[in-house]
């Protein structure tokens, strides 16, 4: 890095794409830790587990019985937080203020086979999770009620994952979460004052500097973002100007597979455990507008820190200040890279 | 509540303080648990404990000696986040924007009983604890490179504390954290429009309505704001329109310890265990303006959900989308106050 004074002093870095900050302490690495560890699970798990509501030919809760899938299974969210049939209703009592919010929340099966996880899988069989995901994105995204489609990945009982079968989410809705909408103003900002994609012109910067980059093939680079907040978080990029993941072919998705591949199966070494962490796709709203400004990625927010059983927390200055992290992106970086 | 809806349908709310949305889902806690437990830990502690680095008289990581204190003690914290003597850079190179930040970093102990959390002290034992508060907000904001003191406790080892014994933290810095600044924005706006308070605006609502109150006196409200994202957020807010914690009177120090002391005896009894949070004081800048618009408050995050064993995961949609709750302000209300 041309200004060392970054892995040096404490310093705060700017998201371009939230418009928020995150206050780095490189030197703060240094303290012990006395607090709580994590348990840590790395039990090989079988193929098939008969009390496993994911499995195929399993039941799950409410009854229903999963077919015998080959690869990939999506259902509808037994427990879901957005409900698709509900009344529209309107809050204004003083500075009181709702609005009902509908949705539709799916759980999505990348795989029959219990004992695996992304980091297990060949860009192949993780292309077939990227069509699933191509097909959900298309089909929701064809009701007028959803105009915007979140999918994520909880992965790991840290994570708040509740069963180690490999699956993610889908939660789609009527109106914008804040996060995505933090970013749409961002990248329309951006994109009316310079015709061009902020993400895009990021990426320019970044393969140009090569201090940030994890690893690249022709469709996508997989990167330690300049304001990551999580200690190990990364980022993978389309390097065209991609506006949702329905603009990916069929030879983009494979390539977009081995960049989750090679991201997930370096996360796995770097301490030597199943790398928990939370992931998910930023795209554009799906509310009938070309929505141009939109590059979409993926982003992993893992927690841990210092070692299988030692996590990041985000807690009271966290919460009421600004995310803090304790080493640097480089620093990561060097880190992962070295587990490629 | 007169809108019946808010309790069966899920819906947005929005935060007045912040410009931001919480998902509630009031139909969700039905949803069975298969996921991870938290460890509890409800073995009485000893007064005293000689490997603690915060007992009075102990020896700290960095050789220092802790007084014999009787009541309070503030010490510089021996691995701060934020370092006060680093140089002043800025980055501006394209994309990437990093700012030097500098600050000062403390840790108050509360009591020198290892024993004990506020939730077992008195009103006036916790009147201490506001007027160091209150000294070092004082000593910190003469400091002309603090424009900002963030005052803040992690309770619990789910909650990142890695020391039981009964202590908070202040860090001091030079810029606004995100989240001061969101409030900044918001208040400022309220003020400039209504030339009033916003939140003793909120505050005089509240009372109205009496759906949200836990506790009064006459200093003070304790309550769940209608916008709140864990599952027993509470706020302690002044009735008089005050900035910062300075223009507390030594009556009002008294008033404001004795809602801290209600509020966090009821939380221990929700689940019958030293309830884990990160609580944190929002005050005005000190950056030598008057600052007007700022109405400081007192905020609880407490993040158990359905047992002591059982909290609410903030991840995937939460941390891309929206944060997103399982119960009810008003049902969180109800059950805080049968704690009472
Ligand atoms: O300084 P502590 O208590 O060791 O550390 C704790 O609080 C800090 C401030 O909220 C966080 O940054 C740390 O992740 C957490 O473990
Ligand atoms: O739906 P799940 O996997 O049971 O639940 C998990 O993910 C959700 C979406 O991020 C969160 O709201 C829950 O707190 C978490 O436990």
């Amino acid at each position: 890095m041309s200004n060392t004074n970054l892995q040096d002093y404490s310093h705060k870095r700017f998201n371009i794409l939230t418009g928020e900050w995150v206050l780095v302490s490189p030197h703060r690495a240094k303290r012990p830790w006395q607090g709580q560890n994590e348990a840590v699970n790395n039990e090989k798990r079988p193929s098939y587990d008969k009390s496993c509501y994911l499995c195929a030919g399993n039941t799950r809760i409410n009854g229903e019985i999963n077919p015998e899938y080959k690869d990939v299974f999506v259902f509808t969210n037994d427990f879901a937080a957005l409900q698709n049939d509900s009344p529209t209703f309107n809050v204004n009592d003083g500075l009181l203020k709702a609005q009902s919010e509908t949705g539709i929340c799916k759980v999505i099966c990348f795989s029959p086979d219990h004992s695996k996880s992304l980091a297990d899988m060949s860009a192949s069989e993780i292309q077939k999770v990227v069509f699933a995901w191509q097909k959900e994105f298309t089909e929701l995204s064809k009701n007028p009620n959803i105009n915007y489609v979140q999918i994520f990945e909880n992965k790991g009982a840290v994570m708040g994952c509740s069963n180690p079968h490999p699956h993610g989410q889908i939660w789609s809705q009527s109106s914008l979460p804040n996060e995505v909408d933090k970013k749409n103003t961002q990248q329309l900002n951006y994109y009316n004052n310079n015709n061009s994609s902020l993400l895009g012109d990021y990426l320019t910067q970044e393969l140009e500097k090569k201090e940030r980059i994890i690893f690249e093939n022709n469709g996508f680079v997989v990167l330690v973002p300049f304001w990551a907040i999580w200690p190990f978080e990364a980022m993978i990029v389309p390097k065209k100007h991609q506006a949702n993941i329905l603009e990916m072919n069929d030879e983009q998705a494979l390539q977009y597979g081995e960049a989750i591949a090679v991201l997930t199966k370096a996360y796995d070494k770097i301490f030597n455990t199943s790398f928990p962490y939370s992931s998910g796709i930023h795209q554009a709203p799906t509310d009938g507008n070309a929505n141009k400004h939109w590059h979409w990625h993926m982003s992993f927010y893992p927690p841990l820190l210092r070692s299988a059983s030692v996590k990041k927390f985000m807690v009271g200055y966290e919460m009421f200040g600004t995310p803090q992290r304790d080493i640097t992106a480089e620093q990561a970086v060097k880190m992962i890279k070295d587990c490629l």
